[in-house]
């Protein structure tokens, strides 16, 4: 499977047991997520939540279209920093058969063009604590700490 | 001035030089921000940019019609944690003058109502790393710091 034919694109509802797939081979996913067939309908439902946000999408990457990784893009207009918008990465995952290859890298870079041609003035993203190769891939991709992020389970 | 009768309220476009106001005052905001009368076309710009999001809105808390704080608060649906929807919180700032006098407190508690009412399992925010206050401030208000904030600028 050759990477260089890896294409990205705006997930359909279609490609979306593929990306519950990939969420779910995640360590901290694999508790979160639930993959059946058909998918539950709380990821339709969120799915459809997502379509009514113009700036919020799945993004998947596929070779050959076979879904390989995705991540969340989310564009937010803002007032802090003279009226910057910044787009938002997450839920950032490649396949695990799939590593080693830089899928990684080319998604990121997918997501920096992306935010460029959204006009953003920035990036950003949050990882948990508990995933040093993730801090390591970021700031490889020149990303910088530079923020602590705090989260509130509110259910 | 009692804070017992601040109020919450989604901003309108009237309430923006107030917004900055509050934003500048602070140490890494002064920097960024630009406050003229009549204030700088791109934060109407920007205003109208949200107002073009469902979700994404300014909050500001008034005492007596006098704004005494702010908040930007997104709601961003997504496919991961079984479609959750996550509110987000971003430059939350309280009037230097109105210190001590528990508004930040009153303002996180709104946050959460609002992002309940919205239907949101997760509330989310970063903050930079040399704002040992703030910190403070989000841990005594239930929040735990369990992710890493990464941004890069890409203009």
């Amino acid at each position: 499977m050759m990477t260089d034919e890896l294409q990205f694109k705006i997930a359909c509802a279609e490609d979306l047991p593929e990306i519950v797939r990939l969420l779910i081979q995640d360590q901290l996913g694999s508790t979160r997520e639930v993959l059946t067939d058909p998918l539950p309908q709380v990821y339709l439902e969120a799915f459809e939540a997502m379509e009514s946000q113009p700036g919020n999408d799945y993004i998947v990457g596929a070779i050959n279209d076979r879904i390989v990784c995705c991540y969340q893009f989310t564009v937010i207009h803002g007032i802090s920093r003279s009226g910057s918008s910044r787009a938002q990465i997450e839920g950032v995952r490649v396949d695990s058969s799939m590593r080693g290859q830089n899928i990684g890298k080319r998604l990121m870079a997918d997501a920096i063009e992306r935010a460029q041609a959204n006009r953003c003035q920035l990036l950003q993203l949050t990882t948990d604590k508990s995933r040093p190769d993730a801090h390591r891939f970021y700031e490889g991709a020149g990303l910088t700490a530079s923020h602590i992020g705090y989260k509130v389970d509110i259910t």
